[in-house]
């Protein structure tokens, strides 16, 4: 016989909406862990098992996107010039943020509230960014080449992103992330 | 006869190098508002008289340095294309910067070695880009253009700061401005 911790199905999950929740109707700074772990039916306990903290629930997910896309600038043809190695990187992240759209939306409110989440959402492209740059070093491109694509790359995927959970009939994100590229090409292009 | 506060020359650079001699000598961390006073031969009080916390300290002229940006973008003549508006009000901080590359590359090394000071650089490139991106919206550039040409510009511009610190060789901020926005339009324009 043997003694196990209680496995809660889709904790993580339950506790992600719960906090959206609550952080969209009563505010970031008056939720506290106890409710949500309360509202996903669950304890604080488990709570801290899944997350270090209450901005923590809101950036899940962060590091597997930051991950996918690496691995994809490393996998991108030899022959792919460093922005279309970017730019078909981060058009396949439409595959993470499938179904998400809503979601996407109410963590995007919550966040613009509150200053202190905004910065981390800052500090968190930001650092996409220099790891997008040292997986194009990684592929032999050379400074200030690697690093500009890659700032540039995620300007796009910013303003991509933006345009997907504000215009309700734009669906097709790989293709907002493709016509944010053409975009930049174009602006960079006029003299 | 009227009593006055007494007024200490200088006292705002004073801090300042006190500052980051300490910093540097023995971290960030490590050096107390009072010890920073005392090295400038001036009183803590003084020094919260012109610095709301020990970072700011760093961080001081980077209003000034947006305000100047910004207002460079503004005045850019109208036929002026959203990039070239931003790389104009760019290489124009080279008076800014001038006489300023000692202190540049001593301040970078203290920021580099503390993840908080990263994380309010990183913060504060980002406000410039979204002030810059605000002026381009205010010459009537439409989104995503003005967002994509501040964005991408504001990366050009830490990349010609970057050579200029690690690069002792180059001492002209403007050329290498200009040099980094040639660079971010080549890389556009690969496919």
């Amino acid at each position: 016989m043997c003694v196990m911790a209680r496995w809660e199905p889709n904790a993580r999950e339950r506790l992600r909406q719960a906090a959206l929740e609550l952080y969209g109707e009563r505010g970031f700074e008056q939720t506290t862990v106890a409710e949500i772990a309360k509202r996903a039916g669950l304890t604080e306990r488990t709570f801290f098992r899944y997350f270090a903290d209450k901005p923590e629930v809101l950036f899940d997910g962060s590091d597997a996107l930051q991950i996918g896309i690496v691995a994809r600038v490393a996998a991108a043809p030899a022959s792919a010039a460093p922005l279309a190695a970017v730019a078909s990187a981060l058009a396949a992240t439409a595959e993470f943020f499938e179904g998400m759209r809503d979601y996407a939306v109410r963590r995007q409110a919550v966040i613009k509230a509150n200053s202190g989440l905004l910065e981390r959402e800052l500090i968190k492209m930001a650092k996409l960014a220099s790891a997008v740059a040292l997986a194009l070093r990684d592929r032999g491109v050379a400074e200030p080449a690697a690093t500009l694509a890659a700032e540039a790359g995620i300007a796009a995927f910013k303003t991509a992103f933006q345009r997907w959970v504000s215009e309700p009939e734009q669906h097709d994100f790989a293709a907002l992330i493709r016509q944010s590229i053409d975009d930049l090409r174009a602006v960079a292009a006029v003299r």
